[in-house]
């Protein structure tokens, strides 16, 4: 695989939202230099036909009034919109509606922020429904001051809000044994991205005192399976935190209202939803989901007990099955943009290969650039008219790359189906119709 | 009115999310000190009574199963959240619920995004319900190609996502007459936040080919009151776009699904909602809404007919009449946080003034600082227990301070209804009551 071309674009950091623009992009792609835009058009233009003069005219657009504003307090999506919801599917269940995961329609997604009413759930046993009034998180073990809060005194402690991915580490999980679903819903919608509110763990740790001893945490929930998980407490006094907050109302009920942790980074299971208890200790607990699940199978036979961060990933969301080319011709500009990620750190390069990775280019990161959160990317072409093999590829800024599928079995084996990030992508035919391959070597 | 302290915090810029920590927020201010910190807890513990022990052992969390993955498709609010919800207000509305506005909860928003089914609503003749397939978007007039784009073809032009307010001038409208409600809602909450994606409009002009002589563009929407404006050509090239995601989903019916002009931190109606029209001119029309309103009436009973930029603006969110201080008493630590923002570019500086106005600290900008965005402001104090007059200043990077009401007064005098942004604020008595105040030299 030899890199062919590299643009000089830098991302696009958030000082310098204003100064870039996608003009200079057009200018100063490879691909693309600013003849050749003036040249092609993006879309041919339409000429008025009486039939698009019809629908102007004749549609009954403003002939009488709207919905009146106070119909929908909490408003709801346009009823045109009813097919952008999350989805279950029989393979990626427990064989029950209560542990499993329904996958947000990443096709419909833009940015960097999932609404609420489409972020992946990840259940172990159903939604639990928290009365906030009898909520209590108690906080003891080895604190120098155990202590049993309500919601509001949880709350009056000093917050902030910041933009982090949740992935299910099985996302992915068919990485290795070729192409399952047709679609990128269920291929890699096991992952969701919000603002998140709440307080850093290390700033209640600071007012209730943590001994020197204690090196691991245990974080429970409320629902029906008791969900507990252990962290180190080097990740708890980095940057754990605990969020009622979510995009700016309070923590859906899927996401563990009215209170959750949230890991950046990490394993979804480990943001561990409807917390009731924070025990601290001087070992690990290896409870029922770090023993059972959530562990990393070995060639050897044995399991990888605690394996935390989400790798270094990516995937192209457009085109994708739902998102075909099927209208575009031969010679339209088309873009490629996707989702890069990485539980280790931010997003450094994403690389596109148009023939299933036998070339590679830069792509352009979009938008903001943050850690442990979605970073979009993107890359425009031509569009031939012939088929293509699209492939992307994430590098972040701690020096992971993402591996093609068989240097990941050649890495971990087989026998896992968590923390899966191989190189993916779609073919396009030549009518522009999308489908999901895996590019072996 | 002296500056007696600043510290000497910088903003959070992006590239340093993960240094900054509240730890060194608590180390740094001015009013706290480590060892401060150290003597006073943010929240006394409480002790585990028999009361605790019977709430955290009896409640019936996890003894049943909660509901399934797949209840809610598009999923919704916990059921106890029921009051978190846009409100209308009949002194704010034109006599009917058509042309008329619903208040977004402030109060119980954090973070720099508003959940889609809570932002605000302004509509002129109700929320129209768009079919996609129906869409039409006419672009004509000065222009080498004009152009009727269906929706998927708008959709294929390159993208970009940002985050920005939309605000409605008239928000703050009563900030000379007095206090006129006692709650944030009314007070401040037409104006609401929200990533949005869509393609920039000299991007699509780039296509399109704009003749020389266009100076002005007439944007169109297609509800009942055919809300049209009038913009300029430097705002149409510089950052205006075309949007059609909201938040990761297609736009909300309310803010003008399936498309709507994006004017980043001008007037909320500039930002024409269901366009269905764009015609280049090199003259200004002279709509209705920019003629019988939306114009700024002077002290000489002229009115100024284009005034675009919302002005450098603040208010504290907590404490506020719904989020008293009446469950902490006298020596809890406490933070004062709020929203400062900008229609002319990023926040610099917010100060606060414990009395009224006398003296002033600089607060803690949180999280990201982008530009023509919410910008969250945090200051820490412990409470003595006696009253206070809360008020919050802001400082835009062009140098923009936001005036007192008198300072208000003097400048455009008291006819305008639009473009209000004194300083005002909260009292919050010896109690933890909070009251809307008008602070007068």
């Amino acid at each position: 695989m030899t890199k062919i071309s590299k643009n000089s674009k830098k991302s696009l950091k958030v000082d310098s939202v204003e100064k870039s623009s996608r003009r200079d992009f057009f200018k100063k792609t490879a691909i693309y230099s600013a003849s050749a835009l003036t040249a092609a058009t993006v879309l041919a233009p339409i000429k008025l036909k009486a039939d698009d003069e019809n629908i102007v005219n004749h549609v009954d657009w403003g002939t009488k009034l709207g919905d009146k504003v106070d119909k929908y307090p909490y408003g709801v999506p346009s009823a045109y919109e009813h097919n952008n919801v999350r989805r279950v599917h029989d393979l990626l269940s427990s064989g029950d509606r209560y542990a499993t995961v329904s996958m947000s329609p990443l096709h419909q997604q833009e940015g960097i922020i999932t609404p609420n009413g489409l972020f992946f759930t990840r259940n172990h046993g159903g939604t639990a429904q928290i009365d906030p009034n009898k909520f209590r998180l108690m906080i003891h073990g080895l604190v120098k001051k155990p202590i049993v809060l309500t919601l509001e005194q949880l709350k009056r402690y000093p917050s902030e809000s910041r933009i982090h991915f949740i992935e299910c580490p099985a996302n992915g999980s068919t990485g290795w044994r070729g192409p399952q679903f047709n679609n990128l819903q269920f291929v890699k919608g096991m992952m969701s991205s919000a603002e998140w509110t709440g307080v850093k763990l290390s700033v209640l740790l600071e007012d209730l005192g943590l001994k020197p001893e204690a090196q691991w945490a245990l974080v429970e929930g409320s629902d029906n399976s008791e969900m507990g998980r252990t962290l180190p407490i080097e990740k708890i006094l980095d940057d754990a935190m605990l969020v009622w907050g979510q995009n700016g109302e309070p923590l859906r009920p899927e996401q563990g209202y009215p209170v959750r942790l949230l890991v950046p980074g990490w394993e979804g299971n480990l943001n561990v939803k409807w917390v009731k208890r924070i025990e601290f200790s001087d070992k690990p607990w290896h409870a029922k989901e770090e023993t059972s699940k959530y562990t990393m199978l070995q060639p050897s036979g044995k399991a990888i007990n605690f394996f935390w961060p989400m790798e270094v990933n990516s995937i192209i969301t457009s085109p994708c099955p739902e998102v075909p080319w099927t209208d575009l011709k031969k010679g339209d500009m088309v873009e490629i943009s996707g989702i890069a990620w990485s539980g280790r750190g931010t997003i450094k390069t994403v690389d596109i290969s148009l023939d299933g990775g036998k070339n590679w280019v830069e792509a352009e990161l979009k938008g903001l650039v943050l850690p442990k959160s979605w970073t979009r990317f993107s890359y425009i072409i031509k569009w031939d008219g012939k088929k293509k093999v699209l492939l992307s590829r994430a590098i972040d800024d701690t020096g992971h790359i993402q591996p093609s599928i068989d240097k990941l079995i050649e890495n971990v084996g087989v026998e896992g189906i968590y923390h899966r990030n191989p190189i993916v992508g779609w073919e396009v035919t030549s009518k522009g119709v999308v489908n999901n391959v895996h590019v072996r070597s």
